[in-house]
This record gives C-alpha cells, sequence and structure tokens, in this order.
C-alpha cells in the first residue's frame, strides 16, 4: 500500500492511498477518513464518474465522523488502465461506472471485478489495517445501486445501510439495463440478482433489522427515469424491511443534496455500529 | 444577472450567478449561498488557482451558515476572457491570480481590477439584491491577504474579518512580489499600499477593535517562505490590534484544513455581525 498523499482534518487524517490488487489486476486507488479515535468503518460508494476523492471532497462528512469515531472508506468506482477498447467513450460504463459487480462478459470481465474486490479484498484490507470489525455500507446513485445489492447479497457483513438517490431498480432503468448487458450479457436472467428491488422482493423476513434510511431529492432530474425508489420501497413493504424514505422538495441528485443530509446518515450508522 | 445553476442545500440555496462587470469589462462569476433566514453577508475570497466554487464545494460552510443565518459571497479570482498574452502561462499571476488590488501596469491595468469590482460593484450588488447590510470578510491564502487588506484599507466597510493561512505579508515573499512586480510596477513605494502587515504598521489604534481571528496550519509547505504571520502578528501588537493567531500542528495549505476550522471563523464572524 502506497500513501499518495495525506491530509490532518478534524483531528484525524484524510488519507489517499494506492494498491495492487489481486482482484482487479491493477493498481486500485481508494480514500481513507480515520478519526481520532476510530470505532467503527463505513463504506461509502460513490455514483457515475466519480473517484475515490469525491465524497472526501465535497460531502463534508469528516467533521460529524471525526465526532462520532467513524472511519470512512471511499473505493474508487471501476479500474482505471485497463485500456479495454472505447472503456471511457461513454460517462455511464466503462471507467468510473464499475456497478460494484462482477463482469461475466469479456472484455469487461477480464477487470471489472467490482463485488470481488470490494467484498474480498479492500474492505477485510482495511478491517485489518484499522483494527476494526463493525462496518457499515452507504452510496449514492450508481454507488446506493451498489449499497443496497451487496448488502443484500453477502448477509452478515454490513451491520448497517443506507443510500442518497440510488439506482434501486436497475433493471427497470436505461443505465442499469446498458450497464448490465454490457457486463453481464443480454440473458436477463443474470441481471435480478444485482437488482436491489429483485433482491428485495425475494427476502421472506426483514433482512435489516435495524432499518434502511434512503434520501431522495424531489428536483432530482434523474429521479423518474432511472431511479425509482417506489418500487424498492414497495419491495420493502413486502418483506416487512422498516425503511425510513424521505423526499426532500427541491434537492436535486448532486453533491449540495448529499451534504445537507450525510449527517442523518453518520448517525443512522453510528446507532447501529457503536452497539454492536 | 443570470442564474448559472441552483442547488438547495441545507434549507437555503447556492447559486452560482454570472454578470457583465463595468469595473471589470468582462463577465465575472459568483456564487452565492442563501441560508433559509439570512441576516448577515460573508465575503470569501478564495487563493491562487481558485474559482467561484471552490470554497462552495469544499469547506463545508453551509451547514452552519444556514444555522447562524450568513449569506455566503464567493467571488472569482481574476478576470477571465481577457485575452491578455500569456494571461493563462503562469499558476500564480494572471488568471485566477487577482489578487484583490487594481493593477495599475498595462496590460493588466485594462481589466485586472479586483478591488474596484469587489468594493465598489459586486459587494453593493449583493447587499442591495439581498437586502442585507452587515458584512464581514475573509480568505484563504491569496485571499486571506486580500480580505486583511481591503478591510484595512476600506475602514467601516467590514464588521468582521479573519483568515486562513494569508499571504501576510506580500512584499516580503516571491508570490506577492511576482504580482506586484507585475501588477503595480517595479517601485516599491505604491506596494506598502497593499501588503497586510505594512498597513497594519501604519495603524495608530485597533482597526478591528472585535479582533481578528487567524488559523495557520504548521505542516503548510508555503508557510516559511509565502505566509509569513509572524510579521502581522508583530504589527497588530504594535498597533494594539487584537488578534487571535492559531498555529495547527500537522494542518497542511488545503481545504482539509479550511474545512476543519471553518465554524470557528463562521461563529467569529456572526458574533461581530449579528450584534451590530
Amino acid at each position: 500500500m502506497q500513501t499518495l498523499s495525506t491530509h490532518r482534518a478534524f483531528g484525524g487524517t484524510q488519507r489517499f492511498l494506492q494498491h495492487d490488487s489481486t482482484v482487479i489486476g491493477l493498481p486500485m486507488r481508494f480514500g481513507l477518513y480515520l478519526p481520532p479515535e476510530p470505532k467503527a468503518l463505513l463504506v461509502y460508494l460513490a455514483g457515475l464518474t466519480c473517484t475515490e476523492e469525491t465524497f472526501a471532497i465535497k460531502a463534508g462528512a469528516q467533521r460529524l465522523a471525526a465526532e462520532l469515531g467513524l472511519a470512512l472508506l471511499t473505493p474508487d468506482t471501476s479500474p482505471r488502465g485497463a485500456n479495454v477498447p472505447g472503456e471511457a467513450d461513454a460517462w455511464d460504463f466503462g471507467v468510473g461506472a464499475g456497478f460494484y459487480l462482477d463482469a461475466t462478459q469479456p472484455p469487461w470481465s477480464a477487470h471489472w471485478r467490482m463485488e470481488s474486490y470490494l467484498l474480498d479484498e479492500l474492505i477485510p484490507l482495511v478491517q485489518q489495517d484499522t483494527g476494526l470489525a463493525a462496518t457499515g455500507l452507504f452510496g449514492h446513485s450508481m454507488g446506493g445501486h451498489g449499497a443496497l445489492t451487496l448488502a443484500l447479497r453477502h448477509p452478515g457483513r454490513f451491520q448497517s445501510v443506507s443510500a442518497f438517490a440510488p439506482i434501486a431498480a436497475p433493471t427497470r432503468c436505461p443505465w442499469g439495463q446498458k450497464a448490465f448487458a454490457g457486463y453481464l450479457g443480454e440473458d436477463r436472467t443474470a441481471w435480478a440478482a444485482h437488482d436491489a428491488t429483485e433482491l428485495m422482493r425475494q427476502q421472506s423476513t426483514a433482512p435489516f433489522p435495524h432499518g434502511l434510511l434512503i434520501d431522495q431529492g424531489l428536483a432530482d432530474k434523474f429521479l423518474a427515469e432511472q431511479l425509482h425508489p417506489e418500487a424498492f420501497e414497495a419491495a420493502c413493504a413486502a418483506a416487512s424491511q422498516p425503511l425510513t424514505l424521505r423526499r426532500h422538495e427541491g434537492y436535486d441528485h448532486g453533491y449540495y443534496f448529499i451534504a445537507s443530509f450525510v449527517d442523518d446518515h453518520l448517525r443512522h450508522h453510528a446507532a447501529a455500529l457503536l452497539t454492536t
């Protein structure tokens, strides 16, 4: 692990690091904020086009994370430097758009393995390095999809889950359909296992007894076509999964929205992580 | 005035606007955060290479500004689009490096008139538009120089002043010497009127009875060569100007440092602005 930069922040340390990922087969970067007294780990998955720096720079989360004792891990959103032809032609597929799954279709399957990278490599590495076991997961947009699906696909790995404006039913929206067709193939039977709404529909009991928190802006230009929180809400109701879905008048899809409500998310995670 | 974008944030609104500046002779951009209940105006001057967006994105100031009722005005750091030959050749002179003064030397004197722009045009415009009279001024690095010098050069215009890692004695450092030689000419007698330390040395009584607040990181790579807070500190002591100069172990020159202490600056300004 190579430290790229270190910045003192709120009595703790915001670092950006790089390591050679075995799972991805390329160097990968991530951000790690360590509060003065780390008590639990909170992993944030970013949205399309973002990097490991975006949340650290824009969300304003370190202040309360320092107070609560939450370490913040911010992975990158895809492999970089694979040189797959066309990998950077679109902002919603390829570079910056890993969708937090393992691609099964060549040429993407060689490196685009973000689910295994996070679950089997990066998060265990950081848990071991920091000595922090209790771990929460949240994210935004594509990263909200990542948070909900990875938590549902890996029961017991995350003790708290939340999302900002998640792509909550990707099999029903253009972003998800494009990504799943490209990474998983045209056969839609493989898609449901990476769709938070479909995964929640399969639950017979509430998978997150602590409850889920989702914030959604009502001036979000992607809401109607891409996000479908109402579908996820219905699936939660059917599974008796406690869900706090807050709809905010006037708020858009960006980081001013995230910053406005990030404190509530940190407190949501702290309530679960610091008592277990 | 043309609104370029609007983002709801912390119950208020973060806007970015553009207007045709008479003083500059070019379109100029600025940011304006309006809290739910604006009570006073706080102007933030950014550092080298920054824009009207930098503080709004990176400082995390809107949360407490919303709570305190402070509107945040973030001007750009120089004219843009003047097409002066060489204007973008350096990151510490020309575009993004207006140094908050009126250039007297051609070709810069045609457009590089940031002092008159701020004092005679932008700030009055925003005061009138928002109905806010009480106004504070702060800034970072080049903008810390701007905050200290503009407040000293225009007594009574700003009721509260603070700075992060200001260029506190520009006539003694490479950044200031390069800028002043280019904008004001090689005759150094004109320079002292734009040097916070020299201006403070001329005061017979404390110009800011409410006190000044300056934060400085001790891991700031520019501290020894460019900033010279100790010179300003000595000048304040000689003028009986109350100064709280806080030196922070481990903090660098960037926005993680600013974000860590911005709440204290907002409270410093609110204490002066909301009681006058």
